[in-house]
């Protein structure tokens, strides 16, 4: 767990709160906007300048109105296919229109020294190109998980970034906000005692059938990509641990026009050393599932929902009471990029690098492998 | 879904009750002891009587304190191998001392006509034997679950009860009261849509290292058996169908002096012929997990208990709002007593007869196959 980050948890703060009259969600209403009207002094060195790579939802909706939390990151430059689409969110974000940049000038970038960091918001089979290329103008890499779709591909981006020596990160949001922190927290610390499973669910009904999430050449997979890689990474994360082997089993509806190339629904079951199993599950076939608990010999604790952009809540059982835990409502995308403004301004390396990208990519190979195989694979 | 059982669910009950200036086990609570303090008629026909083999926990805390609520059903004998421990209980439960046998001469309750229904809650190890000579000796028979150790000794007691021209049924308690009851309605009726993944969870820290269900030749296997068979009967019991194949992986802790001869926890999955799949979990390793989520596309809904014996809660989630779903408070063993009590009065065969029974061991069998190969098994 990042210092940055680790102290900004508020740890312990219960439901009681409520009953000193408080309702649960204004208690946190006031935290969030005051932070917002107060007056945020600059941190020592400058901000950096981000690039973002694709103008998608994620960028529309989530990561630009982030920059607005950020403290060591704003926003410099688009590289976007849709100029008009660029033009029309330059001014609301203060985007010099000149910083607007397309696929084909986007290795210009290296003559722009405002620019340190890029974001890769593209479809996942980019993920390779984009980066690799920032990396060659010179410039810090911060891409969308999953990293790529191929093991190979991972290990390029990697390569590049040594070859460049700039830093890449994986952007693996739930990292580096509280409530996914405290669970890390209380596994680790074993609040609770050493952890004896961890069960994770996360999937969603996806809609337009022509999205490129639904392609297998832009996507590399269905569900367990973009959706059950948050079962998976929170097994990780929570055990602190590399699975060794692993069983899965998938099912997809026959003329669900949906899933013409990738699955719907992927369940897998891991083996870690200690001897911790994970059950995990990933559909795009059934209604918001986002959920994990780790459960002990002496209680369980639980994320529902555990790694949506916003709203999570926390509940820990222990004796035969079950508590909500209250934390801080954070900006996830805001604090993920000033780790890595961070980390490029310090020299440290970032919480989530290339190679755990790398390891989630070799991870979901293995999972397809079992699927269609129905045998046990060891990673 | 029995017709009897059907009946006594009151649907849709929700939260706002609590709204309506009730609090919520206030609401539940006058229904349920008004219900004990009213002066019940006799039903038409008479009230069966039972016989209880075996006085451990289960009888005496969960079974003998039921026959209170029963409306078909009343204890007339005990068996056990304890003299002291069924005189005892004798005069609280109105037990003619005479009729206290034990396993010597278990046979001559043939010659007890006051004794209908003999309701074995012995080791599993025992239940063909003891439900064998119950069924020769002219008796209907309750069977605890497992069934019995393997697929043999269940078809043994298939068999004996078809050439006794007796009842068999198995005490899948769950089956006769209302909260489970309301998710197969919701299941099977739809009222989400189809049925697209069911996520289960069971299981318990066990205590004493040195109990029967710790001995593989008593009990058969582990946590899989006693705990993990919720997990296996919700999933078959709210799709309505049985699996065609399925995976497991297991982990028992190195030197745990529990878990020395059975297995500490398995997860498996299901798949079903509609393409339904189940994640499962089942633990003696962990604290109290008892749950399962059953998930569509348009929302999802849940027991947590959902097997417990008292305390059950259901919650249901569609649109963007998740609702309690308060239901009638009923004692599970009352009802399941009563259902076979009603079926031996009709001659109609019970909800749960042996043949289900058969079907779990069966594919227990091939869970602890498939954990053991890494293989998917099919059934």
């Amino acid at each position: 767990m990042s210092e940055t980050t680790k102290a900004d948890i508020t740890r312990r703060r219960f439901l009681e709160r409520a009953g000193q009259g408080l309702a649960v969600s204004g208690a946190l209403g006031p935290l969030v906007s005051r932070a917002a009207a107060q007056n945020v002094p600059e941190p020592p060195g400058r901000k950096l300048g981000w690039a973002i790579v694709g103008l998608g939802n994620l960028s529309i909706n989530q990561i630009l109105p982030a920059f607005a939390k950020c403290e060591k990151s704003r926003v410099v430059a688009f590289v976007s296919g849709h100029p008009d689409k660029a033009n029309k969110l330059a001014p609301r974000y203060g985007v010099d229109p000149k910083r607007i940049y397309n696929y084909e000038n986007y290795d210009t970038l290296k003559d722009n020294p405002e620019v340190d960091v890029v974001y890769v918001v593209l479809p996942n089979s980019m993920h390779a190109e984009y980066t690799i290329r920032a990396l060659k103008a010179g410039k810090h890499v911060l891409c969308e998980k999953p990293m790529a779709n191929t093991p190979a591909d991972c290990q390029a981006m990697i390569d590049a970034a040594g070859q460049a020596g700039r830093k890449l990160m994986i952007a693996y949001r739930c990292r580096y906000e509280p409530f996914n922190q405290e669970m890390i927290r209380m596994a680790r610390e074993q609040e609770l005692g050493p952890v004896k499973v961890v069960l994770a669910d996360h999937g969603f009904s996806i809609g337009d059938p022509t999205q490129w999430r639904l392609k297998k050449a832009m996507a590399g997979g269905g569900s367990l990509m973009d959706i059950g890689i948050y079962s998976l990474q929170a097994a990780r994360y929570v055990t602190g641990e590399e699975p060794v082997e692993l069983t899965a089993m998938s099912y997809t509806t026959p003329g669900d026009e949906r899933f013409k190339e990738v699955e719907e629904t992927i369940d897998f079951q891991l083996r870690f050393p200690s001897g911790v199993l994970a059950s995990c599950s990933s559909s795009y076939g059934y209604s918001g599932q986002n959920r994990y608990r780790v459960v002990t010999a002496k209680g369980w604790f639980e994320l529902e929902p555990a790694t949506s952009y916003s709203g999570l809540r926390m509940f820990v059982h222990k004796g035969n009471a079950t508590e909500e835990r209250i934390l801080p409502v954070r900006d996830h995308f805001a604090l993920e990029m000033d780790h890595m403004s961070e980390c490029v301004m310090s020299g440290k390396d970032p919480l989530t690098p290339g190679e755990g990208g790398l390891r989630d990519i070799k991870i979901m190979m293995a999972i397809y492998e079992a699927a269609k195989s129905g045998k046990t694979v060891k990673v």
